[in-house]
């Protein structure tokens, strides 16, 4: 075969990387199915016309081709074609419509797959990368509480990766509505411009976007200004975004009986329920940040983006929001919100950053010796007593010399020997009547059972650790 | 959104059948890991040249275009493009060349991924489904025990799969040399186009392939006669099997001091071993069959097919073999031996035939109640508790009437449902001074405190059981 060749934007781990790659995965999923989240997994593939329909990614799709097809891929239009999915939030609304006889709503799902984005190659941007969603669909309606429940939820697993070396996370909310409700008081029409515009704030600084509302969205240099001030508002307290809004729109002229104003309110009054109910059960993991636009314009609430303590290099880990209109079916819609975490860009930072690297790379905790290939059978006895009793055990790939095979545990970082009775003499020039294990981290030598020995606490399962 | 619509071959679960094929996957994981096997995930595409290279389903492949280069397709060749895999074997193969320097040697890896097959929809075929592979890779050699000792780590994976509906697994394994070397003594060169017609016998019978073996492969008919008996034999003993062969080879004239017989002598004693040494360690689960012959083309000894007892319409469910040439990097070559579980067609099995159902769809033991909307705060807390001790718990999603909570659990088929402590009266007209847990399949309720009480141990967990 020819040699391989890696493929830039297709990341894949190495043994001992992947080691921490699946413990995210077991982590975070442990976390979703302890608050009572479904998983499902979708097909990896959806009709080109639901692909093309919505979100950011529109442009970044993949379209398959059967080999056979090939040559008169032109002749089907794209919409008719396979593409391959860019996110699990366009199969969730697919999956929920065709499916919605069989489900109980809410329906509170969780699902952990790889997505594809069909970009240009480019440097630190993954084409296939792994994304793990939770998302509370309803039948018709979606109670509120729902919008501070599942930042939680997200809070709780990025918590309990902290051992695997990711920072501090921190939850950023705003809401559309506030958002849309205080530029139409402003006297602005092109929403979704602004909102794009100020989705730039990070990147490019109040200057640069400043510019932008007036040169693209129509805005005044007092309108601008207005919206940069709404950008700035950050609080944890429910209380003070009120009033702080309140006391902006006063400047502005925002008059509270005002239609525009009415809606900013709606979700002003979710975004301080969240902000205040969030602090109650996990203070200072939520904050109301009204600069967060999100670009997906399926978004009609709350929306959600998280940031790490010390790596803002690497933006938000953890996007999501509130959805009122992305499934429907007839008259009947599907209300959902939802948050998704790019898994692959984690354990990227856990890996390259923080250095998180396994105990071993083999989840054997054993390695059991071989004397002679004409032993081979005894030693497999002693692998399958120590599984029976969910010991995970490795044999000896040969019968080489014992310090051979030692070096064979030592690479994949196995921490205990077993050595075989035998009746021949051992190494010392002793004969050795009984089994014996050693603990080659540690160098403790015993006699041991196969159908009774446990290994020590430290040493049992694959650990994470951290560089220094 | 538009309707969903299911799309021919791309199979989807519904979240109760989900349970049961996320409980296949964590119990093939479990035994793989058990045996110390490494994991690892490769990227879903391969470079159109590799995948072309190799395999049965060189035929069926899947390519991707961008969006944007929808239209130039043509420009590209086949072998520039990319496209998905269609099984785990050659993308292990390209990983193993790639990062031979940071692996060792032998290197045991499982790996569960979804493959693709581009091949036309029809009834019963899967174009999208979960493969579960191991194999062991050698670094210019690798020792014959791994030739049953990997097989009997997929009899343990299957034999634990029994309990979700599967009937019992029976390993039938042959070996190329040993066919080769027969039908060379035989006078036959066409090798790969008899074992081609050989691989139809359970298909189309002995009359249609002895047809075949003249009509296409240019035996005659003592020699199509021969390749039929020696298809014929079966056993699991093997000496028996030495001895059977012999005859045969006295019968057909093929004499013990030929370079074909030698050949096939090499092939017999590593299936004589196989059976033997399987024998001794689980007996009844492998045996030798030499019809079993295994499309594809890049296997040089052992081959493997598996099937499950009174189910031969799902026709092999775990096969593989030994490869020795599959990977290889200048001089330095990467034999290999392994086998591949098709999960979704045994999923299907276990849902369709075996009535596989879990005893809940949520993950939650508990449904925690509400009150009162305004009194969620305690019901979430209560969850909390809950959680905090590794009970997976859900609250109701709105403070409707008890009896519309309890339908809510009832639908999930959570086991307990938690009612919070309460000043007002409750149904009965008593007030409720303290929480409560009610197990609504036995009807048991009883004073509980959400920071000690433990579940039942058989209501603690999601179980699968089967249809009576």
């Amino acid at each position: 075969m020819a040699k391989g060749a890696s493929i830039s934007g297709f990341p894949e781990w190495l043994p001992s990387e992947r080691v921490v790659e699946q413990r995210v995965i077991d982590t975070v999923r442990g976390v979703f199915e302890l608050n009572g989240f479904i998983g499902i997994e979708t097909r990896a593939v959806e009709q080109g016309a639901s692909l093309l329909k919505k979100g950011e990614t529109s442009k970044e799709i993949y379209l398959l081709s059967r080999l056979q097809d090939v040559g008169h891929e032109e002749s089907v239009p794209v919409e008719d074609r396979l593409g391959l999915h860019f996110d699990l939030t366009v199969p969730l609304s697919r999956y929920v419509v065709e499916h919605s006889g069989e489900l109980a709503f809410p329906f509170k799902r969780w699902q952990m797959q790889k997505v594809w984005r069909g970009e240009r190659p480019q440097e630190g941007r993954f084409r296939e990368f792994v994304q793990a969603d939770i998302d509370v669909v309803g039948n018709g309606e979606l109670p509120e509480h729902y919008e501070v429940e599942l930042p939680l939820v997200m809070v709780g697993a990025l918590e309990r990766l902290r051992g695997l070396g990711l920072p501090k996370a921190t939850v950023h909310v705003n809401n559309r509505k506030l958002s849309e409700g205080f530029y139409r008081g402003l006297g602005l029409t092109d929403i979704e411009g602004v909102l794009r515009e100020i989705d730039k704030l990070d990147k490019i600084g109040a200057d640069e976007v400043s510019k932008l509302l007036v040169d693209q969205c129509g805005a005044d240099e007092d309108q601008a200004r207005a919206c940069l001030e709404l950008a700035d508002l950050r609080t944890s307290d429910g209380g003070e975004l009120l009033s702080r809004f309140d006391d902006l729109c006063r400047i502005h002229s925002i008059g509270q009986d005002s239609p525009a104003y009415r809606l900013a309110r709606q979700g002003l009054d979710t975004l301080a329920m969240i902000v205040d109910e969030a602090a109650r059960i996990r203070p200072g993991c939520v904050i109301a940040d009204l600069k967060i636009a999100r670009g997906l314009d399926y978004y009609t609430g709350s929306v959600y983006e998280t940031f790490l303590e010390g790596a803002p290099s690497l933006g938000s880990v953890c996007s999501g929001g509130r959805y009122d209109n992305l499934a429907s079916q007839g008259n009947r819609r599907y209300p959902g919100v939802g948050l998704s975490i790019g898994l692959s860009r984690l354990v990227s930072y856990m890996l390259h950053t923080a250095g998180a690297r396994p105990s071993r790379v083999s989840p054997a905790a054993v390695l059991v010796t071989v004397w002679n290939e004409s032993d081979r059978h005894s030693s497999n006895v002693i692998a399958d007593d120590l599984r029976a009793r969910g010991i995970a055990a490795d044999v000896a790939p040969s019968a080489v010399k014992i310090g051979k095979q030692i070096r064979y545990a030592d690479r994949l970082g196995i921490p205990y020997v077993w050595f075989p009775a035998q009746v021949e003499q051992d190494s010392q020039g002793d004969p050795q009547a009984g089994d014996e294990v050693k603990n080659i981290v540690t160098g403790e030598q015993e006699r041991a059972d196969s159908t009774s020995w446990e290994p020590d606490i430290v040493y049992a399962q694959q650990s994470i650790n951290l560089k220094a």
